[in-house]
């Protein structure tokens, strides 16, 4: 399973803009409140997010409507604590793995969609400050009358192959031995296919020619669509950007097989299991039969 | 092929951080640049691009590096008029489809890039004025220290498929006739499968199980990367949003090959071929054998 995916939420987009519906749900005593502290969720002692009572809301705050999760209304408030937006203590990661596939997926909308408002309170095309509308799914200007909505940000991971191997690089500031798929954002006027090209010649120096799409994935930090694919190299010679990468090599299906399974003694430290670029190996080591 | 893919620009990334690099760019009398008016592109008699030097440029405009085609630094500039970031002359998608697919591919780019900062002068963060910097790939915040990248926001398209025929939707904004496959934005939270499955279900009340991607395209209206999908449905029973569509219906395979060869009394007007709509529609006709 690719983290972050199998959604259970019901967004009801139409009830956004319908005040009474929306006065319903808040209203209605079935409905739960997800608090965010520092972008992070509430947790309970077994590792579950908490979905509170609505009246436990701060009388000053204004909770964002998620939509329906099993017929309940959920709504999300962002507590105190600021948080990074690209950052993560270091077991959210886990506890996220281990709750309902539904829970994290929601989890994943609520901070990126808090992240943003936080980030964007004044109107980029005048300088004013703008305030929510559409439940929360929307700012709106009232100087220049300007919308904006919540940044989704397409960004490219892939294995290029070579004759049996794929291609991993590492980042500097990434913990010793980790090693994963390249990826980077999609630019304005390119395809998804392009961006896949220009991103592995860009910092490996690698050219490559199809390009498959595999799966894809979101991301809330703070708001990316990962978009998974395998890609065939025309050249196996890397010459590596040293600003964006530290170290790159091919890897073989026993050495892919290894990390993935964590053996000791493994060529390279896998990404985290909840990445697609964890599923992204997976599949790709799969499919060499 | 797909409109506005098959780019042939280098966008060379690295050196819109490299001052030497950029001024040798601005130096070379072989640079070109492309003007804006009204965020469309100058054209000659014969229908091409306008490619003028760089000499050209007015005295206070500062040009954004595009990268290199062919070996020859491109820079793009806007002149007069404001254009409407999602609307275009009638003639425009004619005159692209007729140039070659790298002149469109860096029409795309160039036409995003500039539309993007004309309406992100602030800072969505603090609310004061950011200056572009990147060689105007990004902006930055002097009060804050906010960095701005460019938009590209993914939107799914898609043909809901069930018992040999497609799904086919009309806005009530559309020239009378016309039909195309359902679209919208991928929303935070969500992957691009779950996104193809909320549309389909808020759009026309039809469930979709299985999802599979066909390909892509950038859509400079303003800066969308458009990804096309075909996906099963489990029911063909159609309970429309009227707020999002005027009509919606099963079409044929016999009723897609009419319109895609646009014969006289096709049982409905298919999108320009540029878009990515018609390509999917000739890719679901073929799959039919």
């Amino acid at each position: 399973m690719i983290g972050f995916t199998r959604g259970t939420l019901d967004r009801a987009d139409r009830e956004r803009d319908d005040p009474e519906a929306l006065a319903a749900a808040l209203a209605d005593p079935a409905a739960r409140l997800l608090r965010l502290r520092a972008l992070e969720p509430e947790v309970d002692a077994a590792g579950l997010m908490v979905w509170d009572l609505l009246e436990t809301l701060p009388t000053d705050a204004t909770p964002l409507f998620l939509g329906y999760d099993a017929g309940v209304p959920r709504f999300v408030v962002a507590l105190d604590g600021e948080g990074s937006p690209t950052s993560r203590s270091p077991n959210l990661m886990t506890v996220l793995a281990a709750m309902p596939a539904g829970d994290a997926a929601t989890y994943a909308a609520a901070r990126s969609l808090i992240d943003w408002h936080r980030r964007h309170g004044f109107c980029a095309n005048c300088g004013t400050a703008t305030a929510p509308f559409r439940a929360g799914w929307a700012r709106r200007c009232p100087a220049c009358a300007a919308q904006h909505f919540p940044r989704t940000d397409p960004v490219v991971i892939m294995l290029a192959e070579h004759d049996g191997r794929v291609l991993l690089g590492r980042q500097a500031s990434w913990a010793p031995g980790r090693y994963s798929a390249l990826a980077g954002f999609v630019e304005v006027g390119e395809s998804l296919e392009e961006a896949v090209r220009r991103e592995v010649l860009e910092e490996a120096g690698v050219p490559v020619g199809a390009v498959r799409y595999v799966a894809s994935q979101p991301w809330p930090f703070p708001s990316q669509l990962m978009l998974a694919c395998v890609a065939e190299a025309t050249d196996d010679r890397i010459s590596l950007d040293t600003l964006e990468l530290e170290d790159a090599f091919w890897a073989t299906r026993d050495e892919v097989a290894g990390a993935l399974t964590r053996v000791e003694g493994a060529r390279f430290d896998a990404p985290p299991d909840y990445a697609i670029a964890y599923s992204l190996l997976a599949h790709w080591l799969d499919a060499q039969g």
